[in-house]
């Protein structure tokens, strides 16, 4: 076994995992404090480096996802939501049928909305067509939904995962300030939490039809670093990444300068259940041994 | 404008509530806060109340919803998650179109989850084929939800909302010893608010069809209570419930007591968004005016 089918498998044989579709799990016990510390400690760290916080809507609409591209980047991780026809004839068969599942199927409405593929969208959406007179920082955080098919694999990649951001929208000094400190920040953060980290120049996994490019592009350009720690047997895991969108938001937002100009925007995105299944494989099961700042009196 | 309406409209004009979709809200500065030290109060009251959290996963299974017969009993409030389909092609198709959530609509795949319309099916599906040999107290909070189509209003009555609860798991004497103490901490929590409550006989919102009577013997058994705060204009609001389930989840899920016969159980439910308005209209969106327990300064 892998370091990480390791820590999945005693997670789930002492019941602190367990799934309920691929990629969707539920933590409890020592594993779900430990997620509750660094999720408290990436909110620290969050909240240092945002002036305001929101609490976004469950879901985005596609109005905002057709605006950032969305369906023509990455419309293979798509999750939509969709509630049941009102029509009584229609919900009686659903009430009635040996296997309610299927007659859901026939019940269900057109989709009109997403269940958020990263937390970020909600944020220029939110500021869309205004005037940033000066550069705005705001955290977020929200369960994230990207269906990866076989790839899918508890706390590692889950169809549904927690994303807490760091956004930051202004003049393209601010946005590189933002970065720049956001490094640091992140430094400070795999201190805390025990972790060797590297830093990587990516890209993202543009659906390869429209990509025309693009990864290569932001490999080209730097505009995309993932923070990487050891998984054990060679792999690497990306538990955050800094991402530089140029004007690509400000423009597909309408998000001006005070001189009329589209503001440039950037995030820092924090994956929290890889965060733990990072400080798993590299401290172990055993609360004892994790850093002082995850032990249980610490946070308290 | 009722009071309800007009805190919405000083929340929706000061930037503080905005909504993606009916039902669907984001929020932000102070009436945030104010939602953030209301969720803590809430936390610690369920946290003293359980022996255990799960952090439950973000969708719950069609066979959990069917064992709980929920299908049966609500199904107009159904809300589930569809990816979309792996083939090349279809996706080709929504990364070119001109309206891709028209698109969408032929690409999306047959619904495997429901997206849980409460969190408490999520224990009683966790602890399932089980013998409880001791009464089991968990707490879980989780987005819920519910479409109710015209009713949906922001706070009041959301597509997606949160919920927190605590349930108990074990023999009849643990359940009701569990649903006593329920009320008594309820009333502490009341009283942190400021928040004038009164305790009502209630009965769930069967879909008539397949109801069958089952409302009508809630209320005479006396198994849902609602705990209503007014809401100003002679309308009250249930911002808490207490549930007594009998043996319906122990028969549902397998539940059993030591000596083989099914387990009860029951369920104290608050709805955070639901008890955030209620302590709008009550006190006001001054801060200074509001509670102790929840201005800044006290759950720094």
């Amino acid at each position: 076994m892998t370091p990480v089918e390791e820590v999945l498998d005693a997670l789930r044989c002492s019941g602190q995992l367990w799934e309920v579709a691929p990629g969707l799990v539920g933590l409890r016990g020592p594993a779900l404090h430990l997620l509750q510390r660094i999720e408290e400690r990436v909110a620290v760290l969050a909240r240092g480096a945002a002036e305001e916080e929101w609490r976004v809507p469950p879901a985005l609409s596609f109005d905002s996802l057709a605006r950032s591209q969305y369906f023509a980047s990455f419309p293979q991780w798509l999750t939509v939501a969709s509630h049941l026809s009102a029509d009584p004839a229609v919900l009686e068969r659903v009430a009635a049928a040996e296997d309610p599942g299927l007659e859901v199927r026939e019940a269900v409405t057109p989709p009109k909305v997403a269940l958020a593929p990263a937390v970020c969208y909600h944020a220029y959406a939110g500021l869309s067509e205004r005037t940033i007179d000066a550069g705005r920082r705001i955290t977020l955080q929200s369960t994230c939904w990207r269906h990866e098919g076989e790839r899918l694999c508890p706390l590692e990649r889950g169809w549904a995962f927690t994303m807490r951001e760091v956004v930051c929208v202004g003049a393209p000094e601010d946005v590189a300030r933002f970065l720049e400190q956001g490094l640091t920040r992140i430094a400070g953060l795999a201190g805390e939490l025990g972790l060797s980290i590297r830093l990587e120049e990516a890209s993202d996994p543009f659906f390869a039809p429209t990509a025309r490019g693009r990864a290569l592009l932001q490999r080209v350009k730097g505009l995309k670093r993932e923070v990487m720690v050891p998984l054990g047997g060679g792999r690497d895991l990306a538990v955050a990444s800094l991402n530089d969108h140029e004007v690509h938001f400000g423009e597909a937002f309408h998000l001006r300068l005070p001189g009329g100009e589209p503001a440039s925007s950037a995030c820092v995105a924090f994956g929290l259940e890889r965060l733990l299944l990072a400080v798993l494989v590299q401290h172990g099961l055993d609360a004892a041994a994790w850093p002082a700042a995850l032990r249980e009196e610490e946070g308290a």
